[in-house]
Protein backbone atom coordinates (compact mmCIF):
# COMPACT_ATOMS: atom_id res chain seq x y z
CA UNK A 1 0.00 0.00 0.00
CA UNK A 2 2.83 2.39 0.81
CA UNK A 3 3.62 2.57 -3.07
CA UNK A 4 0.66 4.12 -3.63
CA UNK A 5 1.34 7.27 -4.91
CA UNK A 6 0.31 9.91 -2.33
CA UNK A 7 -3.01 11.86 -2.81
CA UNK A 8 -3.71 15.36 -4.01
CA UNK A 9 -3.54 17.54 -0.94
CA UNK A 10 -6.56 19.87 0.41
CA UNK A 11 -9.82 18.95 1.50
CA UNK A 12 -11.74 18.16 -1.46
CA UNK A 13 -9.34 15.10 -1.64
CA UNK A 14 -9.28 13.59 2.00
CA UNK A 15 -10.28 10.01 2.24
CA UNK A 16 -14.23 9.95 3.10
CA UNK A 17 -15.37 7.97 5.49
CA UNK A 18 -18.34 5.61 4.34
CA UNK A 19 -21.00 7.80 5.63
CA UNK A 20 -19.39 10.63 4.49
CA UNK A 21 -19.50 9.56 1.16
CA UNK A 22 -22.83 8.71 1.20
CA UNK A 23 -24.11 11.62 2.52
CA UNK A 24 -21.83 13.68 0.27
CA UNK A 25 -23.73 11.58 -2.66
CA UNK A 26 -26.91 11.92 -1.77
CA UNK A 27 -26.61 15.80 -0.97
CA UNK A 28 -25.44 15.86 -4.81
CA UNK A 29 -28.46 13.90 -6.13
CA UNK A 30 -30.38 16.23 -4.12
CA UNK A 31 -29.29 19.19 -5.60
CA UNK A 32 -29.75 17.64 -9.13
CA UNK A 33 -33.00 16.38 -8.14
CA UNK A 34 -33.84 19.77 -6.74
CA UNK A 35 -33.50 21.84 -10.03
CA UNK A 36 -34.25 19.22 -13.11
CA UNK A 37 -36.92 16.73 -13.31
CA UNK A 38 -35.59 13.57 -11.97
CA UNK A 39 -35.91 12.03 -15.13
CA UNK A 40 -33.25 14.49 -16.55
CA UNK A 41 -30.62 13.71 -13.90
CA UNK A 42 -28.77 10.36 -14.73
CA UNK A 43 -26.35 8.47 -12.40
CA UNK A 44 -22.78 9.67 -14.75
CA UNK A 45 -24.22 13.45 -13.52
CA UNK A 46 -24.19 12.47 -9.83
CA UNK A 47 -20.98 11.53 -10.10
CA UNK A 48 -20.18 13.76 -11.68
CA UNK A 49 -21.00 16.95 -10.12
CA UNK A 50 -19.35 14.63 -6.91
CA UNK A 51 -16.50 14.18 -8.69
CA UNK A 52 -16.15 10.60 -8.42
CA UNK A 53 -16.28 7.69 -10.29
CA UNK A 54 -19.62 6.20 -11.61
CA UNK A 55 -18.61 2.66 -10.50
CA UNK A 56 -17.80 4.39 -7.08
CA UNK A 57 -21.84 5.71 -7.10
CA UNK A 58 -23.05 1.99 -7.91
CA UNK A 59 -21.41 0.58 -5.03
CA UNK A 60 -23.07 3.08 -2.42
CA UNK A 61 -26.11 2.55 -4.15
CA UNK A 62 -26.51 -0.94 -6.23
CA UNK A 63 -29.73 -0.13 -6.91
CA UNK A 64 -28.92 2.92 -9.32
CA UNK A 65 -31.14 5.95 -10.01
CA UNK A 66 -33.74 4.56 -8.41
CA UNK A 67 -32.12 3.91 -5.31
CA UNK A 68 -29.87 7.05 -5.01
CA UNK A 69 -33.48 8.96 -5.84
CA UNK A 70 -35.38 7.71 -2.78
CA UNK A 71 -32.17 8.22 -0.56
CA UNK A 72 -32.35 11.75 -1.46
CA UNK A 73 -36.12 11.98 -1.13
CA UNK A 74 -35.82 10.23 2.03
CA UNK A 75 -33.00 13.15 3.44
CA UNK A 76 -35.30 15.55 2.44
CA UNK A 77 -38.46 14.47 3.93
CA UNK A 78 -35.89 14.49 7.01
CA UNK A 79 -34.91 17.91 6.33
CA UNK A 80 -38.70 18.99 5.77
CA UNK A 81 -39.79 17.24 9.04
CA UNK A 82 -37.27 19.07 10.99
CA UNK A 83 -38.49 22.64 9.49
CA UNK A 84 -42.61 21.95 11.44
CA UNK A 85 -40.80 21.61 14.93
CA UNK A 86 -41.77 24.94 16.59
CA UNK A 87 -42.66 25.45 20.38
CA UNK A 88 -45.47 25.78 21.68
CA UNK A 89 -45.80 29.18 23.09
CA UNK A 90 -47.01 32.34 21.80
CA UNK A 91 -49.60 32.96 19.73
CA UNK A 92 -50.37 29.75 17.37
CA UNK A 93 -50.98 31.41 14.18
CA UNK A 94 -47.87 32.86 14.78
CA UNK A 95 -46.00 29.58 14.92
CA UNK A 96 -47.95 28.53 12.21
CA UNK A 97 -46.49 31.79 9.87
CA UNK A 98 -43.23 30.72 11.29
CA UNK A 99 -43.65 26.62 10.16
CA UNK A 100 -44.97 28.25 6.90
CA UNK A 101 -42.08 30.36 6.17
CA UNK A 102 -39.62 27.62 6.77
CA UNK A 103 -42.00 25.59 4.54
CA UNK A 104 -41.96 28.07 1.61
CA UNK A 105 -38.15 28.14 1.99
CA UNK A 106 -37.61 24.68 1.42
CA UNK A 107 -40.05 24.24 -1.48
CA UNK A 108 -38.42 26.83 -2.70
CA UNK A 109 -35.14 25.22 -2.95
CA UNK A 110 -36.01 21.82 -3.92
CA UNK A 111 -38.74 23.43 -5.81
CA UNK A 112 -38.32 20.69 -9.38
CA UNK A 113 -38.23 17.63 -7.31
CA UNK A 114 -41.27 19.17 -4.98
CA UNK A 115 -43.33 19.29 -8.14
CA UNK A 116 -42.00 16.36 -10.12
CA UNK A 117 -42.76 14.30 -6.87
CA UNK A 118 -46.03 15.78 -5.80
CA UNK A 119 -47.65 16.41 -9.21
CA UNK A 120 -47.80 12.70 -10.08
CA UNK A 121 -46.88 10.57 -12.83
CA UNK A 122 -43.25 11.11 -12.18
CA UNK A 123 -41.02 8.23 -13.35
CA UNK A 124 -38.88 7.73 -10.37
CA UNK A 125 -42.96 7.33 -8.82
CA UNK A 126 -43.32 3.95 -6.91
CA UNK A 127 -45.40 3.05 -3.62
CA UNK A 128 -42.10 3.52 -1.41
CA UNK A 129 -41.45 7.19 -2.96
CA UNK A 130 -45.44 7.55 -1.81
CA UNK A 131 -44.62 6.14 1.86
CA UNK A 132 -41.87 8.53 2.04
CA UNK A 133 -44.54 11.99 1.00
CA UNK A 134 -47.10 10.14 3.15
CA UNK A 135 -45.15 9.94 6.23
CA UNK A 136 -44.09 13.75 5.88
CA UNK A 137 -48.00 14.45 5.48
CA UNK A 138 -48.22 12.39 8.69
CA UNK A 139 -45.70 14.19 10.40
CA UNK A 140 -46.77 17.67 9.53
CA UNK A 141 -50.48 16.29 10.41
CA UNK A 142 -48.90 15.17 14.06
CA UNK A 143 -47.21 18.64 14.65
CA UNK A 144 -49.85 20.54 14.23
CA UNK A 145 -52.69 18.39 16.42
CA UNK A 146 -49.59 18.55 19.13
CA UNK A 147 -50.42 22.83 19.06
CA UNK A 148 -53.70 22.41 19.02
CA UNK A 149 -53.17 20.08 22.03
CA UNK A 150 -55.62 17.45 20.47
CA UNK A 151 -53.57 13.95 20.51
CA UNK A 152 -56.44 11.88 20.09
CA UNK A 153 -58.93 13.93 17.24
CA UNK A 154 -61.96 13.28 16.53
CA UNK A 155 -62.34 12.37 12.53
CA UNK A 156 -63.92 16.23 11.98
CA UNK A 157 -61.22 17.82 13.39
CA UNK A 158 -59.01 15.53 11.96
CA UNK A 159 -60.23 15.47 8.34
CA UNK A 160 -59.90 19.78 8.71
CA UNK A 161 -56.39 19.06 9.92
CA UNK A 162 -55.61 16.83 6.95
CA UNK A 163 -57.42 18.49 4.54
CA UNK A 164 -55.56 22.16 4.88
CA UNK A 165 -52.38 20.29 4.80
CA UNK A 166 -53.12 19.26 1.24
CA UNK A 167 -54.19 22.75 0.39
CA UNK A 168 -51.01 23.90 1.11
CA UNK A 169 -49.24 21.74 -0.54
CA UNK A 170 -51.71 22.18 -4.20
CA UNK A 171 -51.22 26.06 -3.37
CA UNK A 172 -47.14 25.65 -3.01
CA UNK A 173 -47.37 23.90 -6.54
CA UNK A 174 -49.84 26.49 -8.21
CA UNK A 175 -47.45 29.17 -7.04
CA UNK A 176 -44.12 27.32 -8.33
CA UNK A 177 -45.57 27.33 -11.47
CA UNK A 178 -46.63 30.76 -11.36
CA UNK A 179 -43.49 32.00 -10.83
CA UNK A 180 -43.62 32.17 -7.38
CA UNK A 181 -46.38 34.89 -7.37
CA UNK A 182 -47.73 36.32 -5.05
CA UNK A 183 -44.66 37.01 -2.81
CA UNK A 184 -43.93 34.17 0.01
CA UNK A 185 -45.06 36.41 2.84
CA UNK A 186 -48.42 37.03 0.96
CA UNK A 187 -49.00 33.06 0.44
CA UNK A 188 -47.80 32.60 3.92
CA UNK A 189 -50.48 35.08 5.35
CA UNK A 190 -53.52 33.70 3.07
CA UNK A 191 -52.36 30.10 3.91
CA UNK A 192 -52.32 30.98 7.81
CA UNK A 193 -56.04 32.79 7.29
CA UNK A 194 -57.08 29.47 5.28
CA UNK A 195 -56.33 27.22 8.45
CA UNK A 196 -58.34 29.53 10.68
CA UNK A 197 -61.44 29.79 8.76
CA UNK A 198 -61.31 26.25 8.33
CA UNK A 199 -61.02 25.38 11.67
CA UNK A 200 -64.06 28.23 11.95
CA UNK A 201 -66.08 26.60 9.49
CA UNK A 202 -65.05 23.26 11.24
CA UNK A 203 -66.24 24.30 14.86
CA UNK A 204 -69.76 25.29 13.36
CA UNK A 205 -69.78 21.77 12.37
CA UNK A 206 -68.20 19.81 15.43
CA UNK A 207 -67.74 20.37 19.51
CA UNK A 208 -64.47 19.16 19.73
CA UNK A 209 -63.15 21.44 17.03
CA UNK A 210 -65.44 24.53 18.62
CA UNK A 211 -63.50 23.92 22.20
CA UNK A 212 -60.33 23.71 20.42
CA UNK A 213 -60.80 26.84 18.38
CA UNK A 214 -61.65 28.94 21.59
CA UNK A 215 -58.42 28.12 23.42
CA UNK A 216 -56.30 28.92 20.06
CA UNK A 217 -58.45 32.41 19.78
CA UNK A 218 -57.35 32.92 23.89
CA UNK A 219 -54.01 32.76 23.26
CA UNK A 220 -53.60 35.80 20.28
CA UNK A 221 -52.63 39.11 20.65
CA UNK A 222 -55.41 42.06 20.52
CA UNK A 223 -54.55 43.33 16.78
CA UNK A 224 -52.78 40.04 15.93
CA UNK A 225 -53.79 37.91 12.93
CA UNK A 226 -56.74 36.46 14.03
CA UNK A 227 -58.33 39.83 14.81
CA UNK A 228 -57.19 40.77 11.61
CA UNK A 229 -58.47 38.21 9.65
CA UNK A 230 -62.12 38.80 12.04
CA UNK A 231 -61.99 42.80 10.86
CA UNK A 232 -61.53 41.79 7.37
CA UNK A 233 -64.16 39.37 7.10
CA UNK A 234 -66.73 41.26 9.06
CA UNK A 235 -67.95 43.67 6.47
CA UNK A 236 -68.37 40.60 3.85
CA UNK A 237 -70.18 38.66 6.68
CA UNK A 238 -72.35 41.87 7.15
CA UNK A 239 -73.14 41.66 2.83
CA UNK A 240 -74.63 38.44 3.77
CA UNK A 241 -78.61 38.08 2.98
CA UNK A 242 -80.68 38.77 6.26
CA UNK A 243 -82.43 36.15 7.98
CA UNK A 244 -85.88 35.87 6.94
CA UNK A 245 -87.84 37.36 9.75
CA UNK B 1 -68.89 -19.74 -43.01
CA UNK B 2 -72.01 -21.54 -42.97
CA UNK B 3 -70.57 -24.47 -41.01
CA UNK B 4 -70.26 -22.83 -38.42
CA UNK B 5 -73.11 -23.98 -35.19
CA UNK B 6 -75.47 -21.39 -34.72
CA UNK B 7 -74.67 -18.83 -32.01
CA UNK B 8 -77.41 -18.94 -29.14
CA UNK B 9 -79.78 -16.96 -29.20
CA UNK B 10 -80.93 -13.97 -26.69
CA UNK B 11 -79.54 -10.61 -26.72
CA UNK B 12 -76.18 -11.60 -24.70
CA UNK B 13 -74.98 -13.29 -27.92
CA UNK B 14 -75.92 -11.14 -30.72
CA UNK B 15 -73.07 -9.82 -32.35
CA UNK B 16 -71.74 -6.25 -31.05
CA UNK B 17 -70.38 -3.33 -33.00
CA UNK B 18 -66.70 -2.37 -32.66
CA UNK B 19 -68.13 0.43 -30.84
CA UNK B 20 -70.56 -1.65 -28.87
CA UNK B 21 -67.41 -4.22 -28.10
CA UNK B 22 -65.15 -1.83 -27.21
CA UNK B 23 -67.81 -0.11 -25.15
CA UNK B 24 -68.75 -2.86 -23.11
CA UNK B 25 -64.74 -4.06 -22.50
CA UNK B 26 -64.37 -0.41 -21.26
CA UNK B 27 -67.50 -0.74 -18.49
CA UNK B 28 -66.26 -3.98 -17.82
CA UNK B 29 -62.38 -2.65 -17.02
CA UNK B 30 -64.14 0.35 -14.86
CA UNK B 31 -66.17 -1.67 -12.91
CA UNK B 32 -63.35 -3.93 -12.14
CA UNK B 33 -60.78 -1.34 -11.49
CA UNK B 34 -63.34 0.76 -9.52
CA UNK B 35 -63.47 -1.81 -6.57
CA UNK B 36 -59.83 -3.30 -7.23
CA UNK B 37 -56.89 -1.86 -6.87
CA UNK B 38 -55.26 -1.69 -10.73
CA UNK B 39 -52.45 -4.22 -9.55
CA UNK B 40 -55.08 -7.19 -8.64
CA UNK B 41 -57.05 -6.83 -12.33
CA UNK B 42 -55.83 -8.75 -14.80
CA UNK B 43 -56.78 -8.74 -18.56
CA UNK B 44 -58.16 -12.58 -17.97
CA UNK B 45 -60.64 -10.85 -15.28
CA UNK B 46 -61.42 -7.95 -17.73
CA UNK B 47 -62.17 -11.44 -20.34
CA UNK B 48 -63.80 -13.64 -17.99
CA UNK B 49 -65.91 -10.14 -16.48
CA UNK B 50 -67.24 -9.26 -20.47
CA UNK B 51 -67.38 -12.93 -21.60
CA UNK B 52 -65.25 -13.05 -24.40
CA UNK B 53 -61.82 -14.20 -25.22
CA UNK B 54 -58.03 -13.12 -24.00
CA UNK B 55 -57.67 -12.45 -27.69
CA UNK B 56 -60.61 -10.55 -28.27
CA UNK B 57 -59.53 -8.13 -25.46
CA UNK B 58 -55.82 -7.71 -27.32
CA UNK B 59 -57.83 -7.37 -30.36
CA UNK B 60 -59.80 -3.68 -28.87
CA UNK B 61 -56.64 -2.96 -27.01
CA UNK B 62 -52.85 -4.28 -28.06
CA UNK B 63 -51.55 -2.14 -25.58
CA UNK B 64 -52.56 -4.96 -23.18
CA UNK B 65 -53.79 -3.77 -19.62
CA UNK B 66 -52.50 -0.17 -19.57
CA UNK B 67 -54.27 0.83 -22.35
CA UNK B 68 -57.39 -0.76 -21.16
CA UNK B 69 -56.95 1.14 -17.71
CA UNK B 70 -56.15 4.22 -19.60
CA UNK B 71 -59.52 4.21 -21.56
CA UNK B 72 -61.07 3.08 -18.35
CA UNK B 73 -59.68 6.25 -17.00
CA UNK B 74 -60.58 8.90 -19.59
CA UNK B 75 -64.38 7.18 -19.49
CA UNK B 76 -64.64 7.55 -15.85
CA UNK B 77 -63.30 11.41 -16.59
CA UNK B 78 -65.44 12.19 -18.67
CA UNK B 79 -68.84 10.84 -16.40
CA UNK B 80 -66.76 12.88 -13.63
CA UNK B 81 -66.94 16.24 -16.01
CA UNK B 82 -70.80 15.62 -16.82
CA UNK B 83 -71.42 15.56 -13.09
CA UNK B 84 -70.19 19.16 -12.76
CA UNK B 85 -73.00 20.46 -15.40
CA UNK B 86 -75.33 22.49 -13.27
CA UNK B 87 -77.70 25.28 -14.62
CA UNK B 88 -76.08 29.00 -13.68
CA UNK B 89 -79.39 29.92 -11.56
CA UNK B 90 -80.51 29.91 -8.10
CA UNK B 91 -78.28 30.57 -4.84
CA UNK B 92 -74.72 29.57 -5.83
CA UNK B 93 -74.49 27.62 -2.57
CA UNK B 94 -76.96 25.40 -3.67
CA UNK B 95 -75.81 24.75 -7.18
CA UNK B 96 -72.16 23.86 -5.70
CA UNK B 97 -74.04 21.57 -3.24
CA UNK B 98 -75.91 19.74 -6.07
CA UNK B 99 -72.47 18.99 -8.13
CA UNK B 100 -70.99 17.93 -4.65
CA UNK B 101 -73.44 15.47 -4.34
CA UNK B 102 -72.82 13.85 -7.74
CA UNK B 103 -69.63 13.88 -6.88
CA UNK B 104 -69.23 12.04 -3.65
CA UNK B 105 -71.65 9.44 -5.50
CA UNK B 106 -69.28 8.86 -8.38
CA UNK B 107 -66.41 8.34 -5.86
CA UNK B 108 -68.41 6.17 -3.81
CA UNK B 109 -68.77 3.99 -6.94
CA UNK B 110 -65.69 4.33 -8.07
CA UNK B 111 -64.00 4.06 -4.98
CA UNK B 112 -61.06 2.08 -5.43
CA UNK B 113 -59.81 3.47 -8.67
CA UNK B 114 -60.27 6.79 -7.58
CA UNK B 115 -58.17 5.66 -4.37
CA UNK B 116 -55.25 3.59 -6.55
CA UNK B 117 -55.09 6.82 -8.77
CA UNK B 118 -55.13 9.94 -6.36
CA UNK B 119 -52.67 8.49 -3.92
CA UNK B 120 -50.08 8.18 -6.43
CA UNK B 121 -47.51 5.64 -6.68
CA UNK B 122 -49.87 3.00 -8.51
CA UNK B 123 -48.35 0.53 -11.01
CA UNK B 124 -50.24 2.03 -13.47
CA UNK B 125 -49.88 5.87 -13.05
CA UNK B 126 -48.26 7.69 -16.23
CA UNK B 127 -47.41 11.06 -17.03
CA UNK B 128 -50.30 10.34 -19.24
CA UNK B 129 -53.12 9.13 -16.45
CA UNK B 130 -52.12 12.08 -14.98
CA UNK B 131 -52.73 14.82 -17.76
CA UNK B 132 -55.99 12.77 -17.77
CA UNK B 133 -57.17 13.69 -13.67
CA UNK B 134 -55.35 17.17 -14.24
CA UNK B 135 -57.66 17.59 -17.42
CA UNK B 136 -60.84 16.51 -15.05
CA UNK B 137 -59.28 19.33 -12.67
CA UNK B 138 -59.16 22.28 -14.97
CA UNK B 139 -62.38 21.06 -15.84
CA UNK B 140 -64.00 21.37 -12.29
CA UNK B 141 -62.13 24.75 -11.91
CA UNK B 142 -63.88 25.80 -15.38
CA UNK B 143 -67.09 24.85 -13.91
CA UNK B 144 -66.66 26.97 -10.95
CA UNK B 145 -65.28 30.03 -12.43
CA UNK B 146 -68.44 30.12 -15.20
CA UNK B 147 -70.13 30.21 -12.11
CA UNK B 148 -68.78 32.78 -10.58
CA UNK B 149 -68.57 34.57 -14.21
CA UNK B 150 -65.07 35.31 -13.33
CA UNK B 151 -64.23 34.22 -17.34
CA UNK B 152 -60.60 35.99 -16.96
CA UNK B 153 -59.38 35.45 -13.07
CA UNK B 154 -56.43 36.93 -11.54
CA UNK B 155 -54.38 34.76 -9.98
CA UNK B 156 -55.42 35.08 -5.99
CA UNK B 157 -58.58 34.22 -7.18
CA UNK B 158 -57.28 31.12 -9.68
CA UNK B 159 -55.42 29.67 -6.78
CA UNK B 160 -58.79 29.87 -4.01
CA UNK B 161 -60.85 27.74 -6.89
CA UNK B 162 -57.96 25.26 -7.85
CA UNK B 163 -56.86 24.95 -3.75
CA UNK B 164 -60.45 24.50 -2.64
CA UNK B 165 -60.73 21.13 -5.37
CA UNK B 166 -57.50 19.86 -4.55
CA UNK B 167 -59.06 20.27 -0.48
CA UNK B 168 -62.56 18.33 -2.22
CA UNK B 169 -60.56 15.34 -3.36
CA UNK B 170 -58.17 15.19 -0.14
CA UNK B 171 -61.47 15.23 1.91
CA UNK B 172 -62.77 12.65 -0.47
CA UNK B 173 -60.10 10.00 0.08
CA UNK B 174 -59.90 10.71 3.83
CA UNK B 175 -63.59 9.74 3.78
CA UNK B 176 -63.14 6.48 1.68
CA UNK B 177 -60.79 5.84 3.69
CA UNK B 178 -62.62 6.56 7.22
CA UNK B 179 -65.08 4.03 5.99
CA UNK B 180 -67.44 7.31 4.55
CA UNK B 181 -68.30 9.22 7.72
CA UNK B 182 -69.65 11.59 8.36
CA UNK B 183 -72.81 10.95 6.25
CA UNK B 184 -72.43 12.77 2.32
CA UNK B 185 -74.82 14.76 3.17
CA UNK B 186 -72.66 16.22 6.12
CA UNK B 187 -69.57 16.27 4.22
CA UNK B 188 -71.11 18.23 1.47
CA UNK B 189 -72.37 20.97 3.50
CA UNK B 190 -68.69 21.20 5.17
CA UNK B 191 -67.17 21.28 1.30
CA UNK B 192 -69.60 24.21 0.48
CA UNK B 193 -68.78 25.80 3.95
CA UNK B 194 -65.12 25.63 3.02
CA UNK B 195 -66.10 27.23 -0.25
CA UNK B 196 -67.44 30.26 1.03
CA UNK B 197 -65.18 30.36 3.63
CA UNK B 198 -62.15 30.07 1.31
CA UNK B 199 -63.53 32.62 -0.60
CA UNK B 200 -64.56 35.04 1.85
CA UNK B 201 -60.48 34.98 3.20
CA UNK B 202 -59.53 35.20 -0.14
CA UNK B 203 -61.60 38.32 -0.67
CA UNK B 204 -59.84 40.00 2.21
CA UNK B 205 -57.14 39.66 0.22
CA UNK B 206 -58.20 40.63 -3.09
CA UNK B 207 -60.44 43.16 -4.92
CA UNK B 208 -61.58 41.45 -7.43
CA UNK B 209 -62.56 38.19 -5.18
CA UNK B 210 -64.37 40.50 -2.69
CA UNK B 211 -66.64 41.68 -5.96
CA UNK B 212 -67.07 38.19 -7.16
CA UNK B 213 -68.13 37.02 -3.38
CA UNK B 214 -70.67 40.07 -2.91
CA UNK B 215 -71.97 39.20 -6.30
CA UNK B 216 -72.83 35.78 -5.10
CA UNK B 217 -73.98 36.55 -1.79
CA UNK B 218 -76.72 38.78 -3.59
CA UNK B 219 -78.06 35.33 -5.10
CA UNK B 220 -78.25 33.21 -1.65
CA UNK B 221 -81.29 33.32 0.05
CA UNK B 222 -82.75 34.16 3.08
CA UNK B 223 -82.14 31.66 5.70
CA UNK B 224 -79.82 29.71 3.38
CA UNK B 225 -76.66 28.32 4.03
CA UNK B 226 -74.46 31.86 3.44
CA UNK B 227 -77.48 32.93 6.30
CA UNK B 228 -76.77 29.59 8.48
CA UNK B 229 -73.26 29.92 8.20
CA UNK B 230 -72.63 33.25 9.11
CA UNK B 231 -74.61 33.03 12.26
CA UNK B 232 -72.46 29.67 13.07
CA UNK B 233 -69.34 31.50 12.69
CA UNK B 234 -70.50 34.50 14.73
CA UNK B 235 -70.15 33.16 18.19
CA UNK B 236 -66.62 31.86 17.05
CA UNK B 237 -65.69 35.34 15.98
CA UNK B 238 -67.17 37.37 18.82
CA UNK B 239 -64.82 34.85 21.08
CA UNK B 240 -61.52 36.53 19.10
CA UNK B 241 -59.35 38.38 21.21
CA UNK B 242 -60.20 42.06 21.30
CA UNK B 243 -58.91 45.19 19.22
CA UNK B 244 -56.28 46.99 21.33
CA UNK B 245 -57.83 50.32 21.83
Amino acid sequence: MNSRPAPPTGPAYRRLSVAERRGQLITTAQRLFAHRPPEDVSLDDVAQAAGVSRPLVYRYFPGGKQQLYEAALRGAAEDLTLCFAEPAQGPPTERLARVLDRYLAFVTEHREGFTALLKGGSVVETSRTSAIVDQVRRAAAGQILHHLRASDPGPRLLMAVRTWITAVEAASLIWLDDGRQPPAGQLRDWLVDHCVSLLAVTATHDRETAAVLERLTGLETPDGRVRRLVDGLAPLLAAAPPAAS
